[in-house]
């Protein structure tokens, strides 16, 4: 920004090059750019970013001052939707293609998706800004905009189909399909999107090679089962020991609901079940890894793919919190239009502020499955050092020889 | 935004057409809305907007992810500086125009200064999403940048010589004037910038209005100085009826401190002095309009003048906070290269973090001069109902008909 | 804070003394603060805040880091929740003691409520902090605090009750009344704050004394009614007009909707129905209060009144966001136990979140019945200046006589 | 909070009973819970926290309405305050115990710091609400508050000397020490701070022994130094090459310095002087320790190390922001007095805003030294799998045994 230094000339160059010519292109390159090469307006592209804010109102004769504050926030969070969007695709492709498996590239992931987080906690705030606009003043020229909606942005649709909002779980929009608002390349891009891996099916396979729930290896499922029922039984015991009271009872009720509990949980059925209404969205093993790597966060091998979890759900609350920011806005602005009939464009939103958008459910929910952690199956000190794999996606750093 | 049913049909127009054709014509527009007016995507011209991320990494055949994201977040910032410079300038016209004589358009010049306060809250913040980007991840692309540099960002110059950043004041940069780094039609746009009346200029203006001010009216600034040397006269009796002690000693030092503080505030001269040295920025009648309206905040016709001057102070500090973040955020990312000389980028950035910078430092000195509420000069009653001007600048509701 | 020169010595009193006897037990008090009068810890009390964190989980031989946070983010929020209740007391009480007559306390009045608004905005920011600690930090010492609740936080209780949130549209906690949790001395408070009036009460008394109403004067109700009806008819007219379409039918169909909204808005009866029903909160003058002062808020008479009605929607949706930020914490904290039975915390919580506990939902739904500004009567020249009353509230701004 | 179900009964205890008369125990404890143990309001100690609020102005007979909110605000800064602290020296305790060197033992580092750096930015903020607060409130009761001074706060005293604000590079105050603001259990206390080893001075050690610097192991330090030269020269034969002009001067010339900048990175006396006038802050071996991290950061081995550095100058940053919003806070307050004698307050303050303040000033100026990718000494497969030490120092998690 205004004075940053950023941009000085500097001798490196990233690859070396391998012949003279190369080199002469390469230095050629700095000399233009010392001479007079690209300038911030241009970099920017400044000519295009300023000049995109048409108010309709003012085409049609009557400029409305707050109309141009409508637009830039929109453009603003248009801008960010691409940056969100350019970082959850770079993020499936390292699962896609495989280069998850080395674990050097999982800085990579989340720090993405770190970025991500902060985006979107920046894009709840901004609605701060929008918020100076009264109804008033947007009434004044929001019949201008018809039939234009923001039911019609294209990224914020995309964002929601890559990430894995199911798309049986959507609430219907004036009883049609949210694809049916898009037309010719849109919807074709729409629906592309629709068949590509979510990043929940991406992490679901990351969650199902967790290390250490092979079978013929550390077994942590079967392990961990053994012990909770143990530990139940023992719990079992104690209170039948105890003289007769209420809250012995009470007790014994609230170990007979945890038993269930557990067995459900140790029950595959019972997880296909859930799985097919929807009130489970990951596979039965990646639940399994993903409850794992939350018992063993502490594990140098389970550090960063913990934070990584925390960052999916920050993901699910923020977009969550992003709504209904969204709805606060609208109810100002439009009002609820209770028993008006009409557009129920309130009550539709107020509808989305709703757990069937949110994505990593299962992460929220492995916090009903915490058990004491002297239940959970110790690790051999061998096992402290699960082995890293090392097949490098960042070709720059790895194909490069070692200078000396 | 997603569903945002902000741009159903309406039926109202905001102003009654005169004749039939022109009623005709408008309904046409709305005809052609229902049809297939104007969508969101075109609406925002998001084919402008989303298309502007070019990375010179990729161009250089060697694509660094992190660029995306440095391109992304410095055009949200111009995006911003735009709305904030729009805002800016409708507040400066209303005031150049004499609207600002109708009090019925302080509402609206308060609220758009709040708005700015808002932005710059925003933008503020919206450097934690830059700050995921390490100084390596920097590294990668920086040379591509050269000589692009933030120092060219029009919008920022704009917005401190419109608000009234005084050109004595700045820092030079390199040893040259800031506006050497644009050229053409840019320079010439910041050149004119520069001949327009500023926000302090306007501000300080409107302040020498301040009614209660008439030397043959309230007279204000004489009844002030009358209590406020008589009170310390007062103090100065009752401290030395006190026995001989430090602390008589002590009050009768901070009691000399104060008289002469405010025999200087009393003296036009020596505000001249000030404000031939920058010290002081606004014109001694200014200066006794804020104090009043800092007095007087409580009576209805000053609770408005009253938030506007601390929406005033509020835009300076997070200006000087946006400065602070920036050179924080620049450090980071180049270290402070003490000692190697070369580029000083960050010592000139935190240079910029003064006091020098800000533009209504008046208002915030008047803390200064500060004295017990029973020293002000009482309103008479009818003193409380000042007048109001009803000079109207909006006309599109001034001028239309009563339509009873 | 660290140093903070506030705290220096000063010369003034805030009030004259009256006989020589004061002014030497005035005098004492200066010399004594100077001498060693009270410090910064003292003054703050810090000996009980800093002592106040007593680990549970320590008491139990079992010392678990991360309770200290619990403690401490608590701890803040009720701090926080002492301070909102001291400014909507004092708002309360500005209200009820028929200050507010004096338009001179409005100011105070609207700062205080803003005061509000920054601390809630502050409090959904807090979760921020607590957010740092995981499911299985907490699920180390959660058996320790039982059964203390959250929903035994008293203050939180009297804020909803002193606000308005209405007994009857509660959601009750495990089919008991909230009241049911509370005893002795903190029943009674929780009662006693039932039966004050609340602050929606004390606004909508306010609005029913908005300048403009009365039957006899500017009677804006009438007018307003006269010209809505007025312009759908023109509207009908045109529409009429048109040849027979598909648009035409939609507008016709749109203008019905419209008609019959407007119908409702003027028909007491059914005011009095959704009254009657919680549909509305304020009763029917207070509702054309409101209206009046949205229509006219440019009008110096109107702008802080309108400045404080959107203030109170910023109260409205910061409790809900509140309320969303909490429900999101728990779930990550405990999960949603979905059909394991037991505790319901997490879906009571979520239900919380809902427009029955918006107080001031009519603000909202005022943006239903907007009109074009040519539709709103004309005040009359001389209605620009509506009276102001000078009835002060601040005694010792008013009660001391000037010292000239 | 309001209902927040965190606190139901449970089952499970955190250790295995060992006898029998243990296990009743333990279930006592339960059963005095659920008839009813500690509830809401005695657990946070809310009699103490919620009685702290004595306003000076109402003892002295003239209740002034903003007091409230200095003293709240005050508290609250000094309860999170308590809970840095609480933090800062869990984490100083396991540096100091040696428990870092489980490598398990960085993911509770790092999110305490982490924790830490999420409070300081609440801190930040919570400066928006004391904001609310002008000149002129605060003027009505300033004079009751002397001689307290936020100067005059231990915990932040504490928390600088913690941390590492070295004692010779503090502004002095009044030209006395700081110590001196502080007497007797203070005195001592702070005194005492000074002597532990602070956070700084603990990373330098931790610093100093990153895997790879061992002059015979992989040698880190030596294979750069041949690498960096070796493709400084490199550069050198290039530039030598190009035809004679200004570019080529140019490039020349910033070779130059890119050497000596170099040359002087690798000198270790060069280090000494720096270390010795304050500019270095760490050992030559911890910064070589700290310019690896930043080079492999993607190595598993060092990635939440990585996290670590980035962390600690989040608090840095935003350490200097507190104190840069508290200076705009002070100057709003009271203004700056230039020129008229007195309390040098708000210049005092404004001098600490420096980076003579800043701690971790040494991980900031690293990014002076970056290089390109493809100049770093490559890893051999086999030091990707850097070694984990496993001394473990959560001692409920690691000495219970297996349970199956």
């Amino acid at each position: 920004m205004s004075g940053c230094p950023y941009f000085e000339k500097r001798l490196f160059k990233s690859k070396s090059p391998e012949t003279e010519e190369e080199e002469d292109a390469s230095q050629a390159g700095v000399n233009k750019a010392s001479k007079g090469g690209i300038i911030y307006g241009d970099y920017l592209q400044l000519d295009k970013i300023l000049s995109a804010q048409v108010l309709q109102s003012e085409l049609k004769g009557d400029k409305i001052h707050d109309e141009h504050l409508f637009i830039v926030t929109h453009q603003a969070f248009e801008l960010w939707f691409k940056q969100i969007l350019f970082e959850l695709d770079s993020v499936r492709n390292i699962f896609i293609s495989g280069h998850v498996r080395d674990e050097r590239n999982m800085l990579k992931v989340n720090n993405r998706i770190h970025r991500m987080v902060r985006i979107f906690r920046l894009l709840v705030e901004q609605f701060t800004v929008l918020e100076t606009m009264t109804a008033l003043d947007f009434f004044d020229f929001r019949e201008y905009l018809a039939p234009a909606s923001g039911f019609q942005s294209l990224q914020f649709r995309l964002l929601e189909n890559k990430i894995g909002v199911p798309d049986n779980l959507r609430v219907p929009y004036n009883r049609r399909h949210h694809r049916d608002n898009f037309k010719g390349q849109e919807s074709k891009t729409l629906l592309a999107s629709e068949q590509e891996p979510t990043l929940l099916k991406l992490v679901e396979e990351w969650l199902e090679r967790t290390p250490g729930l092979e079978a013929d290896g550390f077994n942590f499922w079967e392990r961990l089962g053994i012990n909770i029922f143990k530990g139940l039984n023992q719990e079992k015991v104690k209170i039948e020991k105890m003289a007769d009271s209420e809250d012995k009872e009470e007790l014994m009720a609230e170990l007979g609901k945890q038993k269930e509990l557990f067995t459900s949980l140790f029950d595959e059925k019972r997880h296909e079940h859930l799985f097919s209404k929807g009130e489970r969205r990951i596979s039965y093993k990646a639940l399994q890894g993903a409850l794992m790597i939350n018992f063993y966060r502490e594990e140098p091998r389970f550090q960063v793919p913990f934070q990584l979890l925390t960052s999916l759900m920050d993901i699910d609350t923020l977009m969550t919190k992003w709504r209904y920011n969204h709805v606060c806005m609208v109810h100002r602005m439009i009002g609820s239009k209770a028993g008006t009939g009409g557009s129920s464009g309130y009550h539709y939103l107020r509808s989305t502020v709703s757990d069937r958008y949110k994505v990593f459910v299962d992460l929220f929910n492995l916090a009903t499955f915490l058990v004491p952690r002297h239940w959970v199956p110790k690790l051999n000190p061998n096992v402290h050092k699960f082995l890293y794999m090392a097949e490098c996606c960042d070709s720059s750093y790895c194909s490069s020889e070692d200078s000396d």
